[in-house]
């Protein structure tokens, strides 16, 4: 792969954080960003060289977008596939279309991850009533029916006890393709987040372990609570994937850790840089910012290494407003979105601290 | 002083990297940056949110700029004296119109740190050439004549070993006022880089060492190799310079190291962040540019401890393009100013090591 010139300008679909912290890892290492989002006043826009805000459907619009930049990349897995073919016919798509397909239907990802030979909770797909009671007899339960597609943060989700619970998880899924994972009853949540670069080198960042609440990621800490053998575990899950993926850029994985079994299980992919590894801005030698910068554009990977103990918190609706309360501590590393409301519950930045006792 | 609100616009006087990396380093704090500069093109309008092209006198455009920004700061000393007055009227200009009059003519700059006991280089003004033959006397030989004006990277300067020189230092003046200084023979270059706050507290940087080629800095390391009683005199030179302009910001002051008399004399200063603070990007836990934009907005400072041993190189010309050649180090961190044209010996960017054999 031919590397795209310093002075060349990358292409981003999604105007959000991800896409902003991508553009400001961007610009050190010379390139402009050219974001396209359909939302007007995208966090990304403010740090931008260009922007076009046109839905992903307008087929004119993204040509008129491609032909400006030199590649590809995207912040979101719910990119349309018509939007990624479309894309990838024009400019080269990094990571490519492929690894949005596998991570954007859970039914895909779950069998695409067991056909690798990675694990994952036990899985059944249904659609209708029957389907999902033939699901619970063979993956039991309690288990966790979700929408095939879309969904996040918890959303498009149900949770089945018991036999009773069927008819509500049914409902809830609205009629639209599903999936029911077994309930993995786990320990610890963690993340693998690895970068693959062009000449298919892999560089994995030490294995994150996140604290939820509400089904939101609250709090990251680095380095996991975990045995360096599970980390290992996690680590070659992450690679695997990324080499059957003919990967390009970050992949990130969540993880469920089980003591008792001494397992790890893949939770979810996600083809792009995670809230999870925001911590790397400060805490590792290059951030996956950069890092997957790096790979779209054929460079070289830098040293994921962790540069301590870090934690990364993410600031929630108001909490943003209280920068000089972060700030009182002179070792606290403060991130703003840029986003222009700060909604309850929305993500609005987050806070790092390198080997502090913070 | 009240904080400036995250999601309010900063206005930058000057385009180039220096502002570029103020614009990325305010984005995580969430300002925006509107950036006001005579040259099309210019390095930081790819990542700011808004910015004027117009001179520097042009007073419809600069009343519009600093209608649409909270406050203002610039990335350079020749900021000329009226176009500061105007804008402190519309908006509070960060550092002051004070720090600009004092940094721009060598002379007040020299008398300045004088009466506050600051050490310098003898010094004397002339313009004449009879004032210059006095001003030898005064001052002894070896000499150096500078402009008292403009002139940066040796330029405008001429060096008077015997008295036969004086007449060609007195015509390469070209009939300007100017100064001369008394030759250092020093044994290092450092610079001492401080930021005061809006609280008046300083956070001051690791003394760093600076190495010259033809008159234009080439590599700085830091901590510098000087005794820690030099470094706090250092130190102290540059707060006690801080408090007496009542700064707000970031200031350097470049010095030379005397180690037989064991001294620190100051060469110059300058007020904005400087090419031999750059090392703090990854180097120290804040950078200088965030700490400028900390300062600027009446936030609290960062800590300003290096990370380790750092090593940064500035890259002339075509030495930019190499990049894969820099990166080939997965510890180097490179940065590339987004300059559309290499001219030779031009500052293109710079890379980094911290805590590298390299």
């Amino acid at each position: 792969m031919e590397i795209i010139e310093p002075g060349s300008t990358i292409g981003i679909l999604g105007g959000g954080q991800l896409a902003r912290m991508l553009t400001l890892a961007a610009a050190p290492l010379g390139y402009k960003c050219h974001i396209y989002c359909p939302e007007e006043r995208s966090p990304a826009f403010q740090v931008a060289d260009a922007y076009t805000i046109a839905a992903y459907d307008d087929e004119e619009a993204l040509a008129k977008f491609a032909s400006e930049v030199a590649v590809v990349t995207y912040e979101f897995e719910n990119v349309p596939a018509a939007t990624a073919e479309f894309i990838a016919k024009l400019k080269p798509l990094r990571p490519s279309a492929l690894a949005l397909e596998i991570s954007q239907d859970r039914l895909v990802e779950k069998t695409f991850l067991a056909e690798h030979g990675i694990a994952t909770a036990p899985f059944a797909p249904f659609q209708s009533k029957d389907e999902l009671k033939a699901a619970v007899k063979k993956v039991g339960l309690p288990a966790i029916a979700k929408t095939r597609r879309g969904g996040y943060d918890g959303k498009g989700q149900a949770i089945l006890h018991s036999q009773l619970d069927i008819n509500d998880a049914f409902v809830a899924m609205k009629g639209v393709p599903a999936i029911l994972e077994g309930f993995i009853a786990f320990d610890r949540e963690v993340s693998a987040i690895v970068a693959r670069g062009a000449d298919n080198r892999i560089a994995a960042y030490p294995i994150a372990e996140n604290k939820h609440t509400n089904h939101v990621l609250d709090e990251t800490t680095v380095p996991a609570n975990i045995s360096e053998k599970l980390a290992a575990t996690a680590h070659v899950m992450a690679a695997k994937l990324a080499n059957a993926l003919d990967y390009v850029g970050i992949l990130s994985l969540e993880l469920f850790v089980v003591e008792k079994t001494n397992e790890v299980l893949v939770n979810e992919i996600a083809p792009r840089v995670h809230n999870s590894g925001h911590w790397s801005i400060e805490g590792a030698r290059t951030s996956q910012f950069e890092q997957h910068i790096r790979a779209v554009c054929g460079l070289p990977l830098g040293d994921a290494q962790n540069l301590g103990k870090v934690r990364m918190k993410n600031l929630f609706g108001d909490d943003i407003l209280k920068i000089e309360e972060w700030l009182s501590d002179p070792r606290a590393h403060y991130h703003h979105y840029g986003k222009h409301e700060a909604r309850e519950g929305r993500k609005m930045g987050h806070v790092t601290w390198v080997d502090s006792q913070t």
